[in-house]
């Protein structure tokens, strides 16, 4: 379980860091675009590194499905798959596969479930989450956990957050006799990282159980998971902050599924280290642009005639070369050139921004990154 | 009329020419992308610049409904609009209009006809097509012609035809009165060029004797309109190479519409110096790719574990990049990157077809271009 984590410099509990995957480093707090389906919608890779993505994430639940992570292995993993040479995470399905509420039936063992594409049958269980993973290679790869429902009472949480450990445990133990049995083809130990994931539902007390218990198992990083399911943001900011005091300070500490480019900046400032979301690429194809003066929406007809860039502060290839004026045509044409350069923009945003957080760390001073993370506050 | 065309050499009937446009050099027989709404679909402007992608084509019925040509003349021309610098040409709509068969109505003053987008009454006359045109500021504008149908019978095809001289006579009468009147904003002259069309249907007669009366009206470029609209490839070359004979060798000829790359190869060594398709990109956005090996429908399951690029001999980004396993996956998924990266390599493909055409012109031999053409022959 490579992944040498480096903290250079922090400034308050924001931290600057290194990590070290197999296929390059990864400075952190980073946030990863979401590419579902081994493409970041619309946005071809080369496009992606000039862009700065450090590293992407892949849905295990979608890739099994299709193509199918044995074709995935045969092709020599989702890198070479997708020609991707930098780093790559998967999750572990379990989030998919739990908001098919009426298409999955939950076990001890693991989920059964309908596939959303033909209806046929499928049961993920930590061993087999971990499996796929394993096939599809990315360098990181995430526990099988369960996402508790929003709201649940305390009681339920617990029970749910118990499940989650022994599944931790699972994935674990899989993990590690897989090491010890098939090394990779290279004759190296595999270079995959496996990490754990603290749930408790809006508990902070079950948060803190469930981080304290996780970390027992020793993961060389850990994720908080289950929010940004419908809470306030105070909420989600309580819980990450929970958690947080838990988590060891050397491993690296991870967001997942959130959010909104301030949340981004707050997290990484209380110390988060890695984030993903699918809100910039998402809202980028709804025509939703995230901007240094608060959130447009291209087709409004406001934009018809304005001549001037989506963001005025922002150096991308798209706010370099087209208005808003066309942006917004493209989009209200209905022109597939529409997402391609929304979503170009909305990453650069969001990469820039925490590109932005990186440099404000190594300076020592966080006070101006607030102001600019919440540009109508 | 400032169009200035050279021919630097000619191997057979074959020309090597320069078309001097107020937005750069097009080195001809020059192949012409197209692209619909102001955008090549889902293919970014640098992209194309990448390409080599010398002049594109936008279409006056689409830009005409959505974003309106008044819009786009405030916002400095279709070039500014779409941020495109390199040369433009538009159709004059006529192709269009007479296209949607159930909602028109054709009579001398022009066409009447309903928008495909919410239904509202519309007027093309040739001088209305002008002002358009005008409007949308492209180098290289079209007479509003009347695409004859096919088949035809030749009384009617010649009536056609006859129309067909009529309105070009008034659109250049338009066109001619505009430049005297109104100078361009920058004092200058308007550096737009307006081309004939010939028309005649499938009769070689007709094609002459439209080819002659069109001559006359002294257009500094001709375009042969009305071909690839059913009949056999042989008619097709058949009309092309009877309107050749009676075209001014000093002036650019423009084929419209046609075709695969095997006929944009021939009708270059006939002769012709500019052609347009949708075909590179229309069929890239169903999966179909034009190969050294032929056509691929990159759907098909024998590609789902194959390597290889999708075209061996192709040095674009999509080929020195993705496996076809992987460019399979992403159309089977419905990728909105599928249709990007397939486009890119059509585009590449079609427009390195055409590039070693004019290669082989410079080098006074055409044998080997054939064969190339025709991989499968």
């Amino acid at each position: 379980m490579a992944l040498p984590f480096v903290i250079e410099t922090q400034a308050g509990a924001a931290r600057l860091g290194r990590m070290q995957t197999a296929h390059g480093p990864v400075e952190t707090p980073v946030f990863m675009p979401v590419g579902t389906a081994a493409s970041v919608k619309g946005v071809p890779q080369d496009t992606l590194e000039d862009l700065g993505a450090q590293i992407i994430l892949g849905n295990t639940y979608h890739l099994y499905l299709r193509p199918g992570h044995e074709l995935v292995r045969k092709m020599g993993g989702l890198h070479r798959f997708m020609s991707w040479d930098r780093a790559l995470l998967t999750d572990s399905g379990g989030f998919q596969v739990f908001s098919l509420t009426s298409l999955r039936k939950i076990t001890e063992e693991g989920v059964t479930f309908r596939s959303h594409l033909d209806g046929s049958s499928h049961l993920f269980t930590p061993e087999r989450s971990i499996e796929i993973q394993m096939a599809l290679g990315a360098d990181i790869i995430m526990s099988f956990d369960e996402c508790t429902e929003h709201p649940a009472d305390e009681r339920r949480t617990r029970e749910s957050m118990e499940m989650t450990l022994r599944w931790a445990r699972r994935c674990k133990s899989y993990f590690d006799a897989c090491q010890c049995e098939s090394p990779t083809k290279q004759g190296a130990p595999s270079e995959q990282a496996l990490f754990g994931i603290v749930q408790g539902g809006m508990y902070a007390n079950l948060r803190r159980e469930s981080a304290e218990r996780t970390v027992e198992l020793d993961f060389p990083g850990y994720a908080i998971g289950g929010l940004s399911v419908g809470e306030s943001r105070d909420k989600t900011r309580d819980m990450i902050a929970a958690t947080l005091e838990i988590l060891p300070k050397d491993k690296p500490r991870y967001v997942m599924g959130v959010g909104y480019p301030e949340e981004i900046v707050q997290y990484a400032c209380m110390g988060v280290d890695m984030m993903d979301c699918v809100l910039p690429t998402r809202a980028a194809r709804h025509g939703l642009l995230f901007t240094s003066e608060g959130r447009l929406n291209i087709k409004n007809s406001r934009f018809a005639e304005d001549q001037g860039p989506a963001d005025p502060k922002c150096g991308c290839k798209v706010c370099s070369r087209y208005s808003r004026a066309y942006l917004r045509h493209l989009f209200v044409a209905g022109e597939p050139l529409a997402g391609v350069l929304n979503t170009m923009h909305n990453l650069a945003y969001y990469l820039d921004t925490i590109r932005a957080v990186r440099h404000a760390i190594r300076l020592g001073n966080l006070s101006g990154i607030f102001q600019e993370a919440y540009p109508l506050a």
